[in-house]
């Protein structure tokens, strides 16, 4: 515990050599566990736990635990996370059972996993970490540090930036969904785009990113995409950009930079949304956002005005009675008249 | 048929050599095919077809085609189809293709497929199956009878109860969808917990179940979740909670014991849902349900009141012209007074 | 640009041997593109960039860069789109690293790449390309010209008509979701049937159809299902419909021919749509639709009703102001009464 309060920086209140041995959430029991207490609240669970020790900040209550006293708790948890962190284990190079293309060009200090594929005119950077079961298409290009998961699919002409990460499931540059009709059935539009992806990105598992009919899909540096998103073909989305799980972007929208989405939104195809917006989960947007702003709901609305909305939607039923009543009165008063 | 009516333990009503060779829905024309009636309704449906047999309930109306009479045609239809069942195929032991850590436990009656990988420390029982192209991360814990079909990734520390079966595409400790703000860009929180799944659970195809912060993402006993479903870091789930497809649960939520949801629900991060709790498709929790029962729609209400605001919101475009026409008559009303 | 021309069958205005060499989108910069703009709107956005070259139509303005006059420019930038599309390389035969068993039908013709798994009693028919890590599973069928992109699973019995795609990450016969409670348990129902799917359907990345509890899950020939689609057990989806991305339809319910669904639509069990229904993004179907038109919202209502529905809701605090106001003024008229 000192060599920890050493390390982020605080002061310890407790004995020295008390060892905790990993981070655990608020409320856990492991007695050599530590959390985090932000405020009075989480630090009242945490004293009610068997949990072995806590940061806490400056100006925090006193702790009957073991605890450190530090600036910022959170970061400090944060700490002890990127120390307990290990990455998935990986052979050095090309593992024997990994089929790469004579005409692929991979760095040597790059990792390549069991059983992938990599085809001609990839090309993979310095410390690049391919995990099994990955295929890396055709004209694919991974810069240095980037990281595929177990199992990530790459169709063709897909640019990763520096320090990306892709997770299992994923799927990069499949088919945009696009059909005519020629008066007897759909004939599909051939999907010759690519796509690419900035640095420091993150694709969660089980995505689909389209390539772009013509042209790419973009997604620029430093946008978090979470588990089981659909990013259409010719999508482009703007830096830092951060998007929960299950949400679904239609093709040719554009989404601004540092757009934070919850979960589920729905993203019409054709739109776009300024920089700096926020919708809340399951936010639908048909036509575009033209300020900076939270938005909820259906259609949708600045976040007061949507929640006036539904605030008022619970009382409908009650509202069409008073209607009623209303019309009542007034037919009485105007047959007395 | 009379092999068959023995079997579930019900009266032949026909040939007692008719030959039924599988089982079939209502409505299917096969005359080698046996379905079930539990209702005049359903009867009337397989009379008006050729299916070849039906089980019907005890006090349910005759059939004209071969039938056989039970106390529940349902159950008995069930019986018929485990007997008709037969698990994906897979070779006893390790497959040669397979590469398998010296340092993993696997047990030597479990069956290992092509394709497989399974890393260092990760402990596999008796009995297990694990179907080609499936990623067995270090320290995964596969109890007896755990099966897993092609193609599934376990990242690491992924503990599956006894029986647990896994759909393919999967992928289970997955990192949770968490970063912060450092002023200029966001930083990933690293992700250093587990998922621990209890006995006889069942995670559907392209399901998504990612890794807790610190500590586990835990789902109970029993639990049954459909295919598309997102299940966030930390979440909590009880025992014998069933939930349909496409369902997300975001961060540090928790659900409660038998509770039922339809598909496409959304739960917001952080809040609790009591046992013995049932949501219609569709419905979005965004604070916490403290109470058993069944409910519905975005705010989420109990299943009457939901109904009635569905039923009133119909009614809102009228609603909206009767008002206007109050207002107008007691304008009226007011100038002659 | 003059060859060009004469496989479109245009009028070229600018030097014949100007060269272009990929289809870009409109608002693209690259000098060596060819774009098309359909309206005066699209034109003046391709004007205003430094894109190569353009289609435009018979009757369309003048263009200060090289273009090309045909009778229908969308038309004529799919045969560049065509012309330009080249699939996923894959090499010829069986290769060496494929488990093909050896009582699965593989025409001479076909190709079955990379890590893949074929099962005993699958048929794979001429010109079939199926690429690295796919899992054909027993008794499954795949007519002449199918395609499997990467990392396709086929559980079992699972029919694909002629040259019908399947996107990578897709899950074609995992089992339908179906338990009873015991009253101590949920048992599985065990799922015994198939899946068919017709000719010319194309199936999205990360897409699941089950297969049937018995009988089967019936797709028709021409439908076209988008990325991350739930299809459920027994479902029947009619001829040419097509399927945007996140939908989902669950159990027994029965989708009609010719109908367009919009993103993340929700599908009750056991409902059915008539032919030619258009759903818009997010429309929920909890009872069957009895008639051709267009729909939209939670009931759903026909596009008209929806919209002025959708309307009257944004309205709904105000109204619920202009009743409050009624209900007191027609109180002070009475006091005066």
């Amino acid at each position: 515990l000192s060599e920890l309060a050493d390390i982020v920086g605080g002061e310890l209140h407790g004995p020295p050599d008390f060892r905790v041995s990993r981070p655990v959430p608020a409320g856990d029991n492991d007695p050599t566990g530590i959390t985090f207490a932000e405020s009075p609240t989480y630090l009242a669970t945490v004293e009610a736990t068997g949990v072995g020790a806590v940061f806490v900040g400056m100006d925090g209550a006193e702790s009957t635990k073991p605890h450190i006293r530090c600036p910022n708790p959170r970061e400090a948890f944060g700490r002890v996370l990127a120390m307990s962190w290990r990455d998935l284990p990986l052979s050095e190079g090309i593992h024997p059972t990994a089929i790469v293309s004579q005409d692929a060009d991979v760095h040597p200090d790059a990792h390549i996993g069991a059983f992938c594929v990599v085809e001609a005119g990839a090309s993979i950077g310095v410390d690049v970490r391919v995990h099994p079961f990955c295929y890396v298409g055709e004209g694919c290009r991974l810069s240095e540090g980037v990281r595929l998961y177990p199992r990530v699919t790459l169709y063709r002409d897909v640019w990763l930036g520096e320090r990306t990460i892709v997770h299992s499931g994923a799927v990069l540059g499949a088919d945009g969904f696009g059909y005519f009709w020629d008066g007897t059935r759909h004939r599909k539009v051939p999907q010759v785009g690519g796509v690419r992806i900035g640095d420091d990105c993150e694709i969660g598992a089980l995505t689909a990113v389209d390539r772009a009919t013509a042209g790419e899909t973009r997604i620029a540096r430093g946008v978090k995409l979470d588990n089981l998103i659909q990013v259409a073909h010719n999508v482009q989305i703007g830096a830092d950009t951060v998007i929960a799980s299950q949400t679904g972007i239609a093709g040719s929208s554009t989404v601004g930079a540092r757009n934070v989405f919850g979960g589920q939104c729905g993203i019409g195809d054709h739109v776009a949304t300024h920089d700096d917006v926020s919708l809340a989960g399951m936010t639908v947007v048909r036509r575009s956002i033209k300020e900076s702003g939270e938005f909820l709901g259906d259609r949708p609305f600045p976040a007061g005005e949507g929640q006036r909305i539904r605030a008022a939607l619970v009382k409908l039923p009650e509202l069409m009675k008073r209607v009623r009543q209303l019309e009542d009165e007034l037919e009485a008063l105007r047959s007395r008249a």
